[in-house]
């Protein structure tokens, strides 16, 4: 072999990268190395630096870098309502409608028997333990409308109905500007069983 | 903004692996952060060793530990025989094939006058002086088959042959196992004009 074995590393460290196989590996290592020295000693730094800043907020179990993070703390948000999202990217996509000012929590991740994630990997007993401060009034699921979100959803609302938590669902039905004709049947199944009443 | 400062340091360093985009930068990030910290702390280690051990052999410029490579100390290659490759996967290539005994000089790229690498960028003569150390008797140029690597060769075989050194090409041709039908008419073509005569 003549691979140098500090290569033959990195090749394989590289592989933890999500959609990385060993060929991609192969090709970055050899970028980083031919080509972009000090691309790969920011990116070292930056994976250092990032390990030992980031942490999950306290209250939202977001990423952050304080005990509690800005937005749990800003008094401009409505703390009656708290938003639950899987993870902090659908967070940021809450935040760009421009629809909600509530709180939200972050479960990083959804219930998925598959991958052997189920509530306990996720820790959903925190968020019980948040839900249940006496200020939060509403609880909005907003996971995906995926199998595994919806999974998340129902096991969600069953836990907190339980302990008589006003529990919403974010809607589902045909997108905005979307037409009939292009929209799935599965979503236009549910968007005609979800009507709702014009008079509200 | 709410995504912590270190986290879009990492997601920009993240940038400069080939092929990585915002989006997938992004979801590398959180994976790291979310699922991987182990993994995210073996690759901050794996680049910082490979960039401080990994350089280029001084004979043939391939990536190396050593200050002279494995192969071009191994008494067991044919020093008369200089085979110019355009990266380091593409010696691992030809070694795969076990039809060739002789050293490598690595180029580290090709002649891409678009993007700026000319004969300087690539450091060239540095190749001129290691083919003409007076043991080499031949230099192969197995440089890739496309517009730039054939340029490559190109450019190399004028400079070598003003040297007195015997040049040769890697032959071209119908893939071994292809079928007439399905080979693109370029390759049909070449392999036509190349013919070889059977009594050789």
């Amino acid at each position: 072999m003549s691979t140098p074995s500090s290569l033959e590393s990195l090749i394989e460290a590289l592989r933890c990268l999500p959609g990385i196989g060993p060929k991609s590996a192969q090709r970055m290592a050899y970028h980083l190395l031919q080509r972009d020295r000090k691309g790969a000693q920011r990116l070292a730094d930056a994976l250092q630096h990032a390990l030992a800043a980031i942490r999950h907020c306290e209250r939202c179990n977001t990423l952050t870098e304080a005990e509690i993070c800005e937005r749990c703390t800003s008094p401009k948000r409505d703390a009656t309502l708290l938003c639950v999202v899987e993870t902090p990217v659908d967070m940021n996509m809450m935040e760009q409608t421009h629809a909600y000012s509530g709180l939200y929590y972050v479960i990083m991740g959804r219930v998925s028997p598959l991958d052997g994630i189920g509530p306990r990997e996720l820790q959903l007993e925190r968020l019980l333990a948040r839900a249940c401060d006496g200020v939060v009034q509403e609880v909005i699921l907003a996971t995906n409308y995926t199998n595994e979100g919806e999974a998340t959803a129902h096991y969600l609302s069953e836990m907190l109905k339980s302990r008589d938590i006003h529990v919403t669902r974010i809607a589902r039905g045909v997108p905005v500007g979307g037409e009939l004709e292009y929209v799935d049947a599965g979503t236009l199944a549910q968007a005609v069983r979800e009507r709702r009443s014009l008079a509200e």
